[in-house]
């Protein structure tokens, strides 16, 4: 009944985040008696984007190139790098159509509490990308929660100190929305940025 | 910034049981980022687990061999044969040490809704390995949800025909709980079951 294969499958899955032992076992079970199709589809494409993917040389973000489709745009305004935590981050302002400068890729963000320090997010890297003569004004665009705010704290800082133009993404109403149903932090925030 | 290997990677997540394509994402990007060896490891057991893993000859649950080892183990008695779901309802059992028969593991439950008839959970398997000759009690161990209960009362139904004995797991309260906090339909349950 306790078959190796079977234990070790689980034992993979519970790797993935947020997944527990019953999912894993629901996982398992699910792959091996409906979808086994799926199951090898997955070991393939982990293989492949284990062994294609890797970081952009310029802006840290996954790519299989050397430097990304991103970074090599030449219709991109290179005077502009805006930082963000992770490229699900980076798809979100792309979405926007509002943006057509460059990026730096966090790959994560400053957290203390979780080991994670300036090393582990490339901030050497950013402020030589950054200080490379090219880069004007270095937008930052940090997740609004505590530990994104202090990401965009530090740089910001260190940026400022090296003779850059810092702004970061403006707080304020969400659009569409009705003050009467905003909550007040959101409100006050957008007071204080109000231009 | 689309990456072919990347993408490939979020559907392959999504075909897992309640992975939407945010946790998808969220799952290629921890993998990439911080657990590569853990995507390898993912990779490298589904592969083993689909080319080892099929279902035993005689109950039906996972096994790398042809008869798994419940099955295979003499020390047990071989004229009772209990119906359970899933190998991790039968893991349940087990846990119990109350049960030293055999087991019949349906690998599903009888769901018109979802298409999955009697074909599908090994129903002819079943009433051939029951009616061997040896087995003289079927004990019905599905779960107690309606599918779970239409699967029991249809396969009771069979095997009675058949001139089986069958008994079902007794409904109750569960031990060690004070009836004042125990649902109605528990209580009534146990006092329709009362021995
Ligand atoms: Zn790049
Ligand atoms: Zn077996």
């Amino acid at each position: 009944m306790a078959d190796a294969a079977l234990n070790a499958l689980i034992e993979a899955l519970r790797r993935l985040p947020g997944v527990g032992v019953k999912s894993a076992s629901r996982m398992a079970f699910h792959l091996l008696q409906h979808d086994r199709e799926g199951a090898q589809q997955l070991a393939q494409s982990l293989m492949q984007a284990t062994a294609r993917i890797r970081h952009c040389r310029l802006c840290h973000t996954f790519t299989e190139d050397e430097v990304c489709s991103t970074c090599s745009d030449p219709q991109r305004d290179a005077s502009k790098l805006a930082v963000v935590e992770t490229p699900a981050d980076q798809a979100a302002l792309e979405r926007t159509n509002a943006y057509r400068g460059r990026y730096f890729v966090l790959m994560g963000k400053l957290s203390p509490l979780d080991g994670i320090g300036p090393r582990d997010i490339g901030l050497a890297k950013l402020f030589e990308r950054a200080t490379d003569g090219v880069v004007q004004e270095v937008i930052l665009a940090t997740n609004f929660t505590a530990e994104g705010e202090a990401t965009a704290h530090v740089i910001g800082e260190a940026l400022k100190q090296r003779g850059l133009q810092v702004t970061r993404l403006a707080r304020g109403v969400p659009a569409g929305s009705e003050l009467e149903y905003v909550d007040l932090g959101t409100i006050a925030h957008a007071l204080v940025d109000r231009r």
